[in-house]
């Protein structure tokens, strides 16, 4: 039996303290050596783009995949599939929209869990669309937030952000004209803009004041930017969700231009969750996460889902497919 | 409007003579710039392999991955998915088990059309397993085949193909108990062996006689070997289909590597079906056709059975999954 989810069934299924929970787990198996992610397929369409991403967690006994296509223009289909290692049977089939915003957030959670101020109850947002709510969602699940500041270029879109999200999670959420206000005196900040759109730099570093814990989800393809090179600059601790941030990171490789931030300093959140690394060693201390998405993410995120799907009797058994072959 | 077809549609919806008119068609789109196929993907697991492999065809609006699994041991279970990149709709998600012989047999259909003796009427199979079945048929399908003589090792399994293909195909099967014998004087040889089992060497060139076209479809990973290295330097004109085969081809390994045959001088069937090189330039010539497969050759199959699927109202409606989103 495999389960097929569609996009309401997923975002019905994904509960955001369970999925940072899994995440963190995922993240020590990677540390252990448990796991196979190998750099993304990026292929070139007449339109867009098509990538494929696959990961490997033996400990868990799982493998899978995301392949997604389209443009920033027209919009993106993004599938999600996980099997079991041994028997190589299908688990799930999901649609990998909502789930790719859920578990960016729930990785920021872990990251924010790992390196900002145990005592922060105040978020700055910088963006208003599915990525900015759903890192929201991370960070709450992690700490005891009470006030939510956000910023967002557009009127509309930053109100209805703060409405409808204040109702969600109960709490007050106030909504700023400008970036700088906004983020003045947050102990968290989360920067997710929408980088392929090219509004371009959307946080700098010269912001920044001491101990503020900055997760920025934006800039995942070479030619993006979200935050600036000082950004990185002024961390003291700069940690990434993967090595492959080198490549697909257009905000680090900008920095890395600039003789800003050596990439070789920057430290993996596996390495901080296993204990390995140091994520912030001082109260006043400035951090970075910057978030590229890695498949391992998607396929904990996908894992979570279809275990709370399959408590519910949520989603359509497609049977046995697709079928062993024996040789 | 998505189609889920599982392993009995997707060989029910299968007809070789249409799949080989496709194919020839895809490599023309190929040979004209018009498409993207990238290396696979390949991770290990602790089982075995994990594959992924991609491609994109502009000019049909065809974008498409195939995803495998498992391992020689234990089984292998095939996902192949197709979507328009216009849209991004998905088209297809399909078992592809029976579709990897069927596309693999239908490109050695294009081969065997432009490279064998345009008379001749017998085929000699080394192989009785879904692969040499399936390349039989892509063989029947361009040459007036009246006569087929079969080898494998194991006596029970090639009479079982003899009398299950010689009814099917309306064609007497002989069947023998040695490979030379088997293929003395057959102008068109097909070598499909289960190399993964390790066998071994099942061709070999000294075994070559003049204008004989030899087809071998095993031997797809690096460690894997179905024919010797004289069964390239014996071939005046050495087709593959595609350049990874410099990497993904066991045999064409260990040619390069005992110095039997430069890879330099192989040329790709899409340039052969496109008529900038030539398969075959005399007719006491040997001739090989080297295959290792490609994502082109899964996509162009799956579409072929999808329209095939579709005319004849066949497969699950899973709606219009994935989802677009829109930024």
């Amino acid at each position: 039996m495999a389960l097929l989810l569609g996009a309401p069934e997923v975002e019905s299924c994904a509960v955001m303290a369970d999925i940072v929970n899994a995440m963190e787990q995922g993240l020590r198996e990677e540390a252990a050596g448990h796991t196979e992610i190998p750099p993304r397929l990026n292929i070139k369409t007449p339109e867009g783009f098509f990538r494929m991403m696959g990961a490997v967690l033996g400990q868990s006994d799982l493998l899978g995949y995301k392949v997604f296509h389209g443009s920033i223009r027209s919009g993106v289909r993004y599938t999600i599939a996980i099997h079991r290692i041994r028997g190589g049977e299908l688990l799930a089939l999901m649609d990998g929209a909502y789930l790719t915003a859920v578990r960016t957030g729930a990785t920021t959670g872990v990251a924010t869990r790992w390196m900002a101020d145990p005592s922060a109850d105040t978020v700055a947002v910088i963006g208003s669309g599915l990525e900015a709510q759903e890192n929201l969602a991370g960070v709450c699940a992690v700490r005891p937030i009470r006030r939510v500041r956000v910023f967002s270029p557009r009127k509309e879109r930053r109100e209805a952000f703060a409405n409808r999200l204040s109702q969600q999670l109960g709490i007050s959420i106030q909504s700023f004209d400008s970036p700088e206000p906004c983020i003045a005196g947050a102990p968290i900040v989360v920067v997710a803009t929408n980088t392929g759109a090219s509004q371009g730099i959307a946080f700098r570093g010269a912001w920044m004041s001491p101990g503020v814990h900055v997760n920025s989800v934006g800039s995942t393809m070479a030619a993006q930017r979200e935050v600036d090179p000082d950004t990185f600059h002024n961390a003291a601790h700069v940690v990434i969700d993967t090595r492959h941030a080198q490549d697909e990171s257009g905000d680090f490789l900008e920095a890395i231009r600039q003789d800003k931030y050596p990439f070789g300093r920057a430290v993996e959140l596996s390495e901080v969750v296993a204990g390995r690394s140091v994520g912030r060693s001082a109260a006043g201390q400035i951090t970075l996460f910057k978030s590229v998405g890695t498949a391992l993410q998607d396929i904990v995120g996908a894992f979570a889902i279809y275990n709370e799907a399959s408590r519910r009797g949520v989603g359509r058994d497609v049977g046995d497919f697709p079928s062993l072959r024996q040789f």
